[in-house]
């Protein structure tokens, strides 16, 4: 007797859902049985929308922010942004959480990583060059690195500030401190450390 | 100025993960940036197998378990499977764990769920004429009724074993009692009083 199982399509199904970070052997089980019973027009849905982004999103050419194949990011191509301000983040995935907050006006610059020679990543894996022709470009600019503040964004911050240092322009660093809503209590050794490092009058 | 934001790819293909249950709108743009940054052929291949399962995955005409489009399923069509032996559940996703179980050597049916009026699931909803049909091809066989303990699942049981009582079979209840490797301390009540009316001797 051959043990019943699920046809080949329902298991290449779940095997690719599988694939996906977060999701297990239960939980791809559970969502291609859903997708079989309750979402066929999901499926269908999600399959285009699956091959559209894997074939049509590409990064911008200017600041390496995911963009339509063949244009510049809407930020790079939006002449009412500051073109003398420049914010640095590691990853493509930081931009949105920043033009959240609402208060920044100028244009990114996505280095694609952060210097973690344990990792193999080195400066020259970064789009550093980039960063600095487009300094170059853009005289009396302020460039603002938005790095992570692990060991690894804090080494590529001091690295681009050198590679900076030589050029006309302003380097800063996001402040580092408290975050908002927590208390005293909670906050580890080092935090509270760059908080009063960090400290302003009132 | 406009704030950036995703490509409308990418917008798309955010809302389309979000569909799936389980998943909210954080973990559908976690998901949507992992298949950009990461999972590029992961995307493809989901891509393919969604539009194959929802394209090529039917019910088997027999029993109602999934199976590729025209075919019978691999159980029906199995001849060292007994015959006269059947086990009916509500969906087609209750086959595989009683299937795994390993003990089960009949064919299955699936009724396509359980009598709920408060859903507006009635018997007519079911899959139950064609249950009577192979019943009544089978004479003497044995039908195992292995829907849900809960209401709707025994008023189920009992309607099937109305409609069955007329027929030339045995109707059988999986049983109901402690599940294995559990402590009493955490059984409820209702269990427990099952669980001591079907006692057997040792």
């Amino acid at each position: 007797m051959k043990a019943q199982d699920y046809p080949p399509a329902v298991l290449e199904l779940i095997a690719s859902l599988k694939r996906m970070p977060g999701v297990g052997s239960r939980g791809a089980e559970r969502l291609a049985l859903w997708f079989l019973q309750h979402g066929r027009n999901d499926a269908c849905r999600l399959s285009a929308a699956l091959t559209s982004a894997a074939q049509d999103i590409s990064t911008c050419p200017e600041c390496g922010f995911f963009t339509t194949a063949g244009e510049r990011c809407t930020a790079c191509d939006d002449p009412t942004r500051r073109a003398d301000l420049f914010c640095v983040v590691e990853q493509p995935t930081d931009v949105l959480p920043i033009e959240r907050c609402g208060t920044f006006r100028g244009l990114y610059h996505c280095l694609g990583g952060k210097i973690s020679p344990l990792d193999g990543v080195m400066p020259e894996d970064l789009s550093v060059e980039k960063l600095l022709t487009r300094v170059r470009s853009a005289p009396g600019c302020e460039v603002i690195l938005a790095v992570g503040s692990d060991v690894e964004g804090e080494a590529t911050a001091l690295y681009l500030a050198e590679q900076l240092a030589a050029l006309n322009c302003t380097v800063t660093r996001i402040a580092q401190g408290m975050p908002a809503g927590a208390g005293l209590g909670h906050a580890d050794p080092i935090t509270l450390m760059r908080a009063l490092e960090g400290r302003r009058g009132l």
